[in-house]
């Protein structure tokens, strides 16, 4: 029997670990003597036939180098497919054909997993023989099923070490501030409770930490600040997800919205942690900053943690094991062996995971409780250990793959 | 005769190099079997007689860790010295005799020089045999004489990282987009020169560079952007100084402020990348964002350069053997060997440094120019070199030197 070829894509947003399963694709499909096709820009490159053979651009090197790169390689999109709009779903069916491929992987996180399930289902309803494999990564953790998703660990590395760094440089002055931090999570605190680490580990700072999932009272919070003041805690650190909500559900971000416009008379599109820079500037009057920490919670390769970018291989070059094997439907999710800080890598149902969004669970929320901080830190620090020994360019930076220095006109 | 003890303080904003000229300030002197005492917030310390003595706190490994440790471990403060306020001279003059001091260095950028300046002179005009020692730092890099300022080669890689992976990031989606970065700057545009030499070692990116010292036009600005997309350059990368300014000498960061308002009727506070943030979609309509990168250009440890600490900490122990040798009312200076990336440690007379500002010199304004970029890149790069060996605490993160851990009551 022929074999049949492989097509890998990205979607959603970018982690540091994505291209790490993406290798691990490639690798194993290599390995398998396959051919190995990448469709740019994700589910876009499939209907739109951009699609480049990846066998005669990525070798062993490449592999590392692409191992070590943040972002998509491929591209990525936004794009949801409609079930009613056959005529997208036959030029899908046309580029798996035209390249004979035979396994589709799609590498992404909640919305990606729907594209994943769709096309599966349609596959299947025409009893084709392509087996179509969902390969999680989000920083945000919001995948149900899987311990954790490809991506996550490196955030929290990257959100742990600069809280560290910006709990060093508040504390110089010898004057009462408050330092709001705002961290990506529009939904789900699982980032959040990555950058309140420093806390559980060295005991104090952040002084404050709210996440989407508890509602978030602005009354309590100025009540919070003026308790640390009183008690000589003059230097405060409060870290909010981006998503924090008042007890009505309303995001505390849309609130300065309201009555705040730009000069051309639009709503200023301001964040959680700028409002409420605002608001203890009104409310207390001291010194108040707010922080985004914005793209690099994605985007900081030079801070991936090892373990998050071995386990983003591992789960690229397994996913290809079960394809082979026959499944199709399903989703790659790791498994915490009990009491380890080992994970097994194993499959669920595609549609158990698609459009699902998993949160904190509610025994997390109370985090000044010392045995939620302990199951937080045996969680999260697993999967931010180990320090990746990158290639280094002739200039002294780390060495990124483009896919642009090897291929023109895509 | 009896040998003289030295005092040293901290001052104005952090960088991630000032405490590795206090740790060499501090293994000169121990060296040289005199006591070092630290002033707690920097002139306000010296004058409120906060004094601790470090001989007892900092051995070889708190050394070690002082030096990897960011913003100022010694705490900091932002105080300009009045010359007809005698009653705090006396206040200083008290602290120093009490603790016997002969040697008096303070750490800082422009201001501090300034404080260096003016209690140089007091003691001068007393005739009184204490010698008063700057040592420059500042991220910004605005200092004249010096070659360069302690702090700045390791911002310089913070942003040179970073852009390089927000590169990756903004490049993964097909579709028109401008995304502007603020760096650090009020006045000049050294680090923003720095966040642009991607640019210079890779070709294309960042696409736009705007700093203080060229005026500013926002409609050239926007007709820049849409050539780029005519172009087919979609994903536009802007970096931009927090300090530019309009051609009336207007910071841009204030435009926005005239008609927009928090939800309490103040004016909100927004940068510069903001305003333009706003400005480019009612003009152009496009995917826009602007991101501050904020805080981590001055605290971000764990990027820092060899190079640089290694120079901050040999300008501390240099500042000894200058101070002993009796020389007073000088800064130290780093001065670069004609042709090489090596400097030497010098002095210049105080009052040549103290409230002068360097900006960014008018042959390096049009950084389109090839031969610029090369004399950047030969200015900048060497400063960026090397990375560090951290200690590591026991969860795997990089160490920090806390002073709080050593002493209570300060």
């Amino acid at each position: 029997m022929k074999i049949k070829n492989i097509l890998v894509g990205q979607s959603g947003g970018p982690t540091v670990a994505i291209n790490a399963s993406l290798a691990g694709v490639i690798k194993q499909g290599i390995s398998k003597n396959m051919k190995v096709y990448g469709a740019i820009n994700g589910i876009e490159g499939v209907i739109d036939n951009k699609i480049i053979l990846l066998n005669d651009i990525i070798t062993e090197n490449e592999l590392h180098l692409l191992k070590q790169t943040p972002d998509m390689a491929l591209g990525s999109c936004r794009y949801k497919l409609d079930t009613s709009d056959l005529n997208t779903f036959q030029k899908i069916l046309d580029t798996l054909y035209k390249y004979d491929i035979g396994y589709f992987f799609y590498i992404g996180g909640n919305d990606s997993m729907d594209t994943v399930d769709k096309i599966h289902n349609y596959i299947k309803s025409l009893e084709l023989e392509i087996n179509v494999i969902g390969i999680p990564k989000t920083i945000d953790n919001d995948l149900v099923i899987t311990n954790h998703t490809p991506g996550f660990g490196s955030a929290a590395k990257f959100l742990i070490t600069s809280i560290n760094e910006i709990i060093c440089d508040i504390e110089i002055y010898n004057t009462k501030s408050v330092t709001i931090i705002e961290v990506m999570g529009r939904n789900s605190g699982w980032l959040t409770l990555a950058a309140a680490i420093p806390k559980f580990l060295y005991g104090e700072k952040p002084d404050i930490v709210c996440i989407p999932e508890v509602p978030f009272c602005k009354y309590r919070f100025v009540d919070q600040i003026n308790k640390h003041f009183k008690n000589n805690n003059f230097n405060i650190l409060v870290v909010i997800s981006e998503g924090i909500k008042d007890e009505y559900g309303n995001y505390i971000s849309e609130q300065g919205k309201l009555k705040a416009k730009d000069e051309f008379g639009h709503p200023m599109l301001s964040g959680a942690a700028k409002y409420l820079e605002q608001y203890v500037k009104e409310k207390i009057g001291c010194k108040t900053r707010s922080i985004e920490l914005n793209i690099p919670q994605r985007s900081a390769g030079h801070l991936q943690s090892m373990k998050d970018i071995d386990l983003s291989y591992e789960i690229g070059l397994e996913a290809v094991n079960i394809a082979v094997s026959g499944k199709s439907g399903v989703a790659m999710i790791f498994e915490k062996i009990n009491g380890q800080s080992k994970y097994n890598i194993n499959t669920c149902d595609i549609h158990k995971i698609a459009n699902y969004e998993k949160l904190v669970p509610k025994e997390w929320h109370n985090i000044e409780d010392k045995f939620v901080q302990k199951e937080i830190i045996d969680y999260i620090l697993p999967l931010t250990k180990g320090n990746v020994d990158f290639q280094m360019d002739k200039f002294g930076f780390i060495k990124y793959f483009k896919i642009n220095n090897y291929i023109s006109n895509i």
